[in-house]
């Protein structure tokens, strides 16, 4: 039996999905400074109009222009799996489909977003991007992004997965970019942070203060953030649009739908296409799996507070650990955010999720028995995803019920390979953020207005 | 407009095209010590009796089991591209499509026989594999194999390699394999050669008398080679068939066929499905891309020599540079192999191909171009085929000759980046072998006999 549901050329979608129009609640506004709502022009220092008009946009589809088109040729449609190999290793009555988004250049679900935001930057004149990266996915993808457009393009890394994994910051030097470990010398908000905590492991927070302030300085410089935001939300529902014509192709569909979540974009990029099934009475469980040492949707109260450190960012009402959390160094890179993106964070909030949380050792543990049944060896963030399939595969069995599991496989592991040594050396420990430094953490938000 | 080139699951082949039922001068016998051909029997201790007889068949059409279709499925067909950003890059009167085989598991074309092998070694019994790995492409695609077949899976790496690329010997090991660097204490092949030359970089034949050594010695043991072999270049000859179904469909014909040939597999696997053609009279440019450090087609003689250091394996009829050649440590692993495919070297005595070498900088130059037009990174083999297209189209500029150049784009570089590193810094140097070298190394070959 073939396991590969391919999609024709002709059938990748031709417009993205855009969840805000259909939003049981609606988002609110971010607020400025002040605590009053911002406008568009308040962010054109730091994004190009045309993006800015998709963030706040409530149109329901959204062209995708022909040169995105073009680049998304390159590894679009992704291929939907069914993992027979694995569903026959956990022997429970569950079929497992996945879209495997690790064959992208950059080997995950980032540059559906990456080709994109370079594409509209490129289209306003801009020259060149500054961004945050944690693991280093969001900086490849958005480095060969901005070669392919012909921009500059600068990543400010943060400086645990920096050094954890120094092969993502060479990979974005063969396509030109530029990569420095975060916080770094070359911007206020990085001294500041170096001069109180000079051996900090840096959080995507510190990173992205660093990037904005590159970016407000220099009129032909803009900053391009690769998770959270409601345009990169959008971007990503190619996934899931391209996923539900693949099920439909094998008439199967979801009754759990799961994706590692960070900043929420593979998530939401799986599953927001079908999010309106839901509203509309289907029952489908979505579980974002986060890791135990960051659990922004599980643990986290929904606030008003900034997507970076230094509090350069516009506050946006979100589920959040506090802008100035740094959490522990698991390898996961890309799941340590302190936020969480506004419309995920809406609809846990409206009872639509059933957000869980896992520790990083049985994510390794799921992640060695998916590559050697399953082939492709997945990145920890994705082994998050593949944790939460296991737990709800065995509950499946518990339960004696037979369901349906769609996946997001959001990028392949071959940049981890020293997480998954130490872990089958025995050095990896878990984390679980205590009560106490919960309270410590959110206390950053006190002063923030309520949403 | 989109570039690239699906084929339905239904349409991946379902037989490999054997060319020794279609060789204009049939392949003389491998050679026994004592100078007599060898009969099937003799490898039975090294190979499954099923993969002896692939290994001499003459049928010109052979099934692929459904289990290795299962596997194959995971990432075949592969996808055919058609580079256009790359020639407008070019600017050259050429139209350029590769297959892109990295899209498989472990990297490269290297599981289109790892799982065929695998398959045929179960079902003939065995319960463990040993091998040999340059680059560490093959070593991680039989461990792959081993893992889905339930095999276990012994490699043997070139020290050189096993140093300069760390992390594909983890790569093995999350799949289960057991990689150590050649040559080692493990067999008396190794403690051999450590003894006269403890400092060596070590070399394939080394590594091949390792993996030899351990499967004759245990006889639920058998030795996979990764290249060079009848068996080997069947299998990989889904990469042509695919890729002729491909450019049927846009209503093409390369003029040019291009492959990095180490021991011969990927530059097998697409050109061999086109040889009759041209043996019809056809004219098609075959041309296999080799290391000037390691110039096997281009320098070497055709002569009986062993696969191996030690002399272990039967004597082939095969371009070899003397089975005792120890390569420069360029980063090209995979193609630092003192022989070449009896097959391969037969074609090219006949004069049905024109290979060509190439320095590593240039390799690399071109590599990089390619990863910033076309996002892709490839591997520093792959770029030697990179480097012969760019050759190629700007000889088409030159002649004002129009041409269609389809290449084997035969795998990514995410394992090799510390190789683009020290390119991009200029500690790379371009080395060739000098006449004397040449002279010398091919010396241990004097007393075998002539083909």
């Amino acid at each position: 039996m073939s396991q590969k549901i391919f999609l024709r050329d002709d059938e990748i979608p031709r417009q993205w999905y855009n969840l805000q129009a259909d939003m049981p609640t609606p988002l609110r506004s971010p607020l400025g400074r002040d605590g009053k709502p911002i406008g568009p022009e308040d962010l054109a220092s730091v994004f190009p109009m045309n993006l800015i008009e998709q963030e706040i946009s409530t149109e329901r589809w959204i062209d995708i222009p022909e040169e995105v088109l073009d680049a998304y040729s390159l590894w679009r449609p992704s291929p939907l799996y069914r993992a027979t190999e694995f569903e026959r290793a956990l022997g429970c009555p569950v079929k497992i489909y996945y879209k495997n988004e690790g064959v992208s250049p950059a080997g995950s679900h980032k540059p559906n977003t990456a080709v994109a935001q370079a594409y509209y930057n490129k289209a306003f004149g801009i020259k060149r991007l500054t961004t945050e990266t944690g693991a280093g996915q969001w900086g490849c993808a958005l480095a060969m992004a901005c070669a392919r457009f012909g921009l500059e393009c600068k990543v400010f890394m943060v400086r645990i997965s920096f050094e954890q994994k120094p092969f993502r910051r060479l990979m974005m030097g063969v396509w030109g970019g530029n990569c420095v470990p975060s916080p770094s010398q070359e911007t206020q908000a990085g001294r500041n942070v170096l001069a109180r905590a000079p051996d900090t492991p840096g959080s995507l927070g510190i990173a992205i203060s660093e990037a904005i302030e590159q970016a407000i300085e220099d009129p032909n410089t803009r900053y391009a953030l690769g998770s959270v935001l409601n345009h990169v939300m959008l971007h990503q529902t190619v996934i899931g649009l391209e996923a539900r014509k693949q099920m439909e192709r094998v008439n199967a569909y979801p009754d759990i739908i799961i994706g590692c979540a960070g900043g929420g974009s593979n998530f939401a990029g799986l599953a927001f296409p079908f999010v309106l099934d839901k509203i509309h009475g289907k029952e489908i469980d979505f579980i974002p799996a986060e890791p135990k040492a960051c659990p922004t949707l599980t643990r986290a109260p929904f606030a008003y507070d900034h997507g970076d450190e230094a509090g350069m960012t516009p506050l946006m009402p979100m589920h959040s650990l506090g802008h100035k959390f740094i959490p522990a160094p698991i390898h996961a890179g890309g799941l340590r955010y302190h936020g969480m993106a506004p419309l995920v964070s809406r609809l846990a909030m409206d009872g639509l999720l059933r957000p869980q949380s896992y520790h990083q050792r049985e994510c390794y543990e799921a992640g060695i028995l998916w590559a050697r049944t399953e082939g492709f060896i997945p990145a920890p963030e994705t082994s998050h995803a593949i944790a939460a399939v296991v737990a709800e595969a065995r509950k499946a069995k518990e339960e004696g019920k037979e369901k349906t599991i769609l996946f997001n496989w959001s990028g392949h592991g071959l940049l981890d390979l020293i997480g998954y040594d130490r872990f089958m050396r025995g050095e990896l420990q878990d984390v679980e953020l205590s009560e106490e430094e919960l309270r410590d953490c959110v206390r950053c938000m006190d002063s923030h207005p309520r949403p």
